[in-house]
């Protein structure tokens, strides 16, 4: 697959987002609760048991207020305004299962909904809603040890600043001081940074419930800016890999490697990314064969045999996205590599898109398979 | 002091918040600068030289918008439409040195300005913007050697869930598995949580600064939510600490202590708090002086020598405010607590007011003065 074709790939996916469900649209529950992603105390936006997001916003100056989602490309949802100088609506029909970004445009000025936390998508802080999942266990938050997440800043001399990064350690990681652990180096999208796996994709909630399951070997994830967000999004394929490689090989394995007990080798080091993460991952794998044994590309291109030939092999290749991307491409090119000898699982997550909850399964599969 | 006026003493200093600096409004430099604390890319806010602040924010088919910052209690800043769609202002004066919160009304609504970072404060994520500091290089991102800040989530069985807290931990502590550390518990204010002192205080940069030129003996910080803002703003005499206090000495610390290389004992553990996280401070050193040895009130009230009476004596009581607070009442409360025998030391923030400024400059005292 060329260079062009990958990105082609994931911009496809991102450019048509919908994020409406197929549920048929029957009549709507009024059972509407606040978002879990709410900011404290407030009661909009709301979301009822089939997946229906409801907003509210106060501008009762206002000639017009609209949210960015609820109708994927055709212009979101218009709010209309009632006689307390509210704004209020609820999207046409149910929306995929998970997080969504969205903001809420006033007058014509682009801001985000007071009621809802910010995440950083789309090179800006976005407002975040979370329509409930029926397998949303998986990254709840739950009585069971958890591990910590912290923000480093390590010095890197390439880019002349002290950069940063953040580092999920597993439950007992301060306890036994001898023991060390693998690493996954694990690449936000296209618009995002180095806080969106811990915010959006509750990395840290889904390896401490998948080790208090005892499903997965713990193992560190450290997470950092891809320094994907200087290139336009139409002006990806100009995207150059070399200094972001530069970070996080040169510069960042090093720290982390001399200030966490890390099994540092090559067949306990990995490398994931979603979207352009996973366009990084790719480029930067097989750059350096001899620095990273797994590979997981999520929603963010596929690898072929040819690839990798002459090269280290893999420990495990693993290729997912959502089923309303291009999952034919992922069994395809699973197929193609595990035809040529290679270690390879693919994964395609029901009924979602280019979006987190793609992103937060794919992670629930890939950690088991890594470390074996 | 009664509680009744300790609430007072900052009560009155937040709701008269004023941001000007008494500079004499000379004519305006025409060298504005994104402000740091910008999104990525962002050019406005901007602030000069001198201290103004200029916002530029687009809203093309609004017929009002305005920010909260620049005039006090008087309604803030009204900003003009120009030909483009864009509504620009710049503040009347130069605003105090340091961070200010500050949201964007458009159109009767409330929402921040989508150029600026947000930072969680007033009991909702508000836009923040920074007016460069004569001192500012004891908090910058310099090329030393860096803590850690990490996110833990410990269990509380107090309340039925897992809470979380910050925990900086010095440079090097990841390399000398034997050394263990003295630990401060540092409280934000009413409206704010467990991110402030990180996010608009930069904690952990003021420590990596004082450690890097030696001013310090390196200790452990834990920042976490005190449980401040389900009271209302007028009601907080109505605000018990019982809860809070359950949490931070039932659970908290027996979590830190058993998870981080501390020094668990009550000459080694400190606790301060700015504002209403000094109110709390207060109230936890004096129901638990057995916990604590150090106390630090930051713009957060006084402690009398009949506070301290028939209790353990701490080693060292600090107390601070800024200058356009009520600093009398430090010196004298100070005063009062030397003449009685106690080591007190004050300190009082020159030209700031109820404002991060004067929370970042007082750890900056405070830190020298710790676990002597």
């Amino acid at each position: 697959m060329t260079h062009k074709s990958i990105v082609t790939l994931f911009a496809a996916a991102l450019l048509s987002t919908n994020s409406f469900s197929q549920a048929s649209q029957s009549a709507i529950a009024e059972d509407f609760k606040p978002s879990t992603l709410n900011q404290p105390g407030q009661e909009y936006p709301q979301v009822n048991s089939q997946g229906y997001a409801r907003f509210r916003i106060n501008a009762p100056k206002a000639d017009s207020v609209k949210v960015s989602l609820g109708l994927g490309g055709r212009g979101g949802t218009k709010l209309t305004k009632g006689s307390d100088g509210f704004w209020t609506a609820t999207t046409e029909g149910p929306m995929d299962e998970g997080f969504h970004y969205y903001n809420v445009t006033v007058d014509g000025g682009k801001f985000n909904d007071p009621g809802a936390q910010n995440f950083y998508g789309s090179v800006r802080w976005e407002s975040g809603i979370e329509i409930p999942a029926h397998d949303q266990d998986f990254y709840a938050l739950k009585d069971v040890p958890h591990g910590h997440v912290q923000q480093i800043l390590f010095p890197s001399k390439s880019t002349s600043t002290s950069r940063r990064a953040f580092v999920y350690t597993p439950p007992g990681y301060e306890k036994d001081k001898s023991k060390k652990y693998p690493v996954l180096y694990l690449q936000h999208g296209w618009g995002e940074d180095e806080t969106a796996w811990s915010n959006q994709g509750h990395a840290n909630l889904i390896m401490d419930n998948l080790i208090a399951e005892g499903k997965i070997k713990p193992f560190i994830i450290v997470m950092t800016y891809g320094m994907t967000n200087e290139v336009k999004w139409g002006r990806i394929r100009d995207f150059k890999i070399d200094p972001f490689q530069t970070v996080l090989t040169g510069e960042l394995i090093p720290y982390v490697d001399a200030n966490f007990r890390t099994l540092a080798n090559r067949d306990n080091r990995a490398m994931a990314g979603l979207s352009m993460g996973g366009m990084e991952t790719k480029s930067i794998t097989l750059n350096k064969p001899d620095v990273f044994g797994y590979y997981g590309l999520l929603s963010g291109g596929l690898y072929s045999p040819d690839d990798m030939k002459d090269k280290a092999k893999p420990k495990l290749v693993f290729i997912s996205c959502g089923s309303k991307e291009k999952p034919d491409g992922v069994k395809q090119a699973v197929a193609d590599l595990k035809g040529a000898g290679y270690n390879a699982v693919g994964y395609v997550s029901e009924n979602t898109g280019h979006e987190f909850q793609t992103w937060r399964r794919s992670l629930h599969e890939l950690a088991p398979l890594l470390f074996k």
